[in-house]
């Protein structure tokens, strides 16, 4: 594989954007606060010694386990190195710039975002190379997304475009406020497949769109990628991922390419990533090439779908699985409010609280506060019937412990959605003990 | 009917709250501001000339019709007043304490929230009356609970219980932390169905639950309550609201209710408030009774399952209906990103940015910027298909006018689930000018 590998551009996110993120006080009304935290600062979370068996934290509350996710962190990365992979971890599953310092730390070579208010969240704190994983449009997204390229701090941006349309919008943008000559809008284009979302359909039409982006000042073409999460199977996605290699080598060949940078190719949810590796390694120009990755859940990984993915993935890849891997990190806990019938038990947590987009969350583990030691496992039998705006309907067999007042801890489907219903989340140790917490900017 | 018409106890929340709310900076990268609006104040919104239709602010935005809310207020302000209800308007559909004001100002009686920190939101910005609906429970949310009773306001507090363990913690931090005898913790007794929600299912067991509140110091029986949202159709909602009546009469009858205060009926979800009305105008006992109704989705309504519910009321309700009625005020709006194939178009809006629980958002309107003067009806055969977690997929006829760049505004269905996607949602008026905004506390 003809690989440069290049982790690690950005060490950590500059101190000073964090410190002052850790400095300010918390709005006291925050979801997850205990009540009365008037003047508390983010940073000063981790020494109040709280502890979530303790029942010193309100719930529902979102924790994720710190060790687990340490643990992740290092995997992905350790995968990404040992197969010849670039990491721009998705931001947009997190919105936690103290995340992307994590990734950062641990060699991601770009955070990928979604829109420009999640562009305009990574650059403020720091981040020195965004992919913007969609075709920009709108009048003050366009504008702002060329200011951006003036930034001042080198700021490297990546846009992806799939339209004549969409290029003629970024070209006359550029021609209007020309980036500077070292940092042109660096431009991908998005191949997609029938019935899927956007992406140039056909080599043709790509083709076309890559051709169009090559002959406009101030653009660069920067290479060709893909969202492989919607297909279905493993088969399908090798044959979108074959399709970018394939026009990645034309555009080459006819000299559009952006000549003094590697050539890019990207894609990545958190199903597939495997094949990514797998079928971007197939030989092409002799031109460098950055192979990207933009898995974003697998800091927290889930207990559900992605658990499942994972474990194709270890069964079938022919790529180099580092010891260890996935495991969730991500929970949610709430309290048995109510147990009114036998079968049926209603707890705190609810369509606000955690993702129910891909399945139900699933119960885990409970605990009776000053009666038990430590979380159980919970009992076979149990499972989430539904979810209301603020409350579980959990079903329980008939010899469930569950009484009104103990804690159950649920695992997750989708980290995404259960991320962006809160605006902190508690860090914890494996006894629970909350050792710090992250901001998020949904 | 024996109504003691209480309404407007609260006439405005404290003017000093909103006005901190409004003179303090907004965060910048909040999602829905114009990119670098740094400084920027909520209250300086209205006075910045944005438009949606010119493109001023990045989409997806959500924004609220304000006059269209404004006539849905008083409507439902009028309704009440007609049929001797008293609305206590959950408050956790908006979670906007300026819409709780807009919701005082028209007369609410109380305003209804389902957790702790909702209780907290609305008692920090001066919201006087809070039925909490919910049996509490948490070594910090009891807490908090009782000492919320020594807030020097003179904050009235209802909550609700419907199990002797639920009431004994209540009535063990009572003992703890004794409420001033002119504010105990009022409590309804919830009735709930067999395959419901919480409530104490059956006479017998919620009249247990209300005798065990009537002897505990402290607390004080307030009167009876349940939810009938989650039923099926308005006969079963007739049955479960007249079982509150019932066991409403046998607890006067004991003698159990708190001796210096009104009976307090309480139910209501959006969707069959007029069987509430018409059930609790039941005769009673000689005692006064507030009959409180708790519907939170009237302000903004929707496009979907509530917009055919009030059709419903219109056709069937014995009760008065004022002139006018209910009509959707909450829309986003998204950005054609791409037009990839016929039949299918990818917008800038998903799961992220609006409501896909109860249903998929509704296209309305859409508009092309600098071409058209104002939103034309979307013509018909556009669906929305699916929605990921930042785009929707929209079913687009093979006519249809759509391009890149062209917006869509899209009605929603439940918008409690949309509301809480936001920190801030734009007023506009019915050209679409910004004229205000307001920021939840979710």
């Amino acid at each position: 594989m003809a690989v440069t590998k290049e982790a690690g551009l950005y060490p950590h996110l500059p101190k000073l954007r964090l410190d002052a993120l850790r400095a300010a006080p918390l709005d006291p009304l925050t979801k997850g606060l205990p009540f009365g935290s008037d003047g508390l600062t983010l940073g000063a979370i981790g020494a109040r010694g709280w502890s979530l068996t303790a029942g010193d934290l309100p719930m529902p509350m979102a924790v994720i386990r710190r060790d687990v996710m340490e643990r992740n962190s290092a995997w992905m990365a350790a995968f990404a190195a040992a197969n010849g992979l670039l990491l721009a971890p998705h931001g947009k599953t997190t919105m936690a710039p103290q995340l992307y310092d994590v990734q950062a730390r641990d060699g991601a070579w770009a955070i990928t975002v979604a829109t420009m208010q999640q562009l305009e969240v990574a650059r403020r704190f720091g981040v020195r190379r965004i992919l913007l994983a969609n075709q920009p449009v709108g009048r003050v997204e366009v504008a702002a997304l060329m200011e951006a390229l003036h930034d001042g701090g080198g700021l490297e941006i990546y846009c992806l475009a799939d339209s004549a349309e969409g290029v003629a919008v970024l070209a006359e943008a550029a021609s209007r406020r020309p980036p500077p000559p070292s940092h042109p809008l660096r431009v991908l284009v998005e191949i997609g497949f029938p019935g899927g979302r956007a992406g140039a359909r056909g080599r043709a039409a790509a083709l076309d769109v890559a051709r169009a982006v090559a002959a406009s000042p101030g653009l660069a073409l920067a290479g060709f990628e893909c969202f492989e999460g919607l297909l279905p199977d493993a088969a399908s996605a090798d044959g979108l991922l074959d399709e970018v290699v394939a026009a990645a080598g034309e555009a080459a060949s006819r000299g559009w390419l952006a000549a003094d940078a590697p050539l890019i190719l990207s894609a990545g949810g958190s199903a597939f990533f495997d094949r990514v590796g797998e079928r971007f390694g197939a030989t092409l120009t002799g031109r460098p090439v950055r192979r990207v990755l933009r898995s974003g859940c697998y800091l927290t990984h889930d207990s559900l779908a992605y658990g499942v993915a994972f474990q194709r993935i270890r069964e079938r890849t022919r790529l180099t699985l580092p010891p260890g891997g996935l495991e969730p990190s991500l929970e949610v806990w709430a309290y048995v409010q109510s147990r009114p019938e036998t079968g049926r038990t209603i707890l705190t947590m609810g369509k606000r609280d955690v993702s129910f987009d891909s399945a139900l969350p699933v119960p885990l583990r409970w605990f009776r506060p000053g009666e038990m030691d430590r979380p159980a496992p919970m009992p076979p039998g149990h499972a989430t019937l539904a979810l209301n705006d603020q409350h579980c309907h959990l079903g329980t067999p008939g010899e469930s412990p569950l009484r009104y007042g103990d804690m159950v801890g649920f695992g997750i489907g989708h980290p995404c959605t259960t991320f962006d219903k809160w605006d902190l989340l508690m860090l914890v140790d494996e006894s629970y003990r909350v050792v710090d917490a992250v901001r998020t900017f949904f």
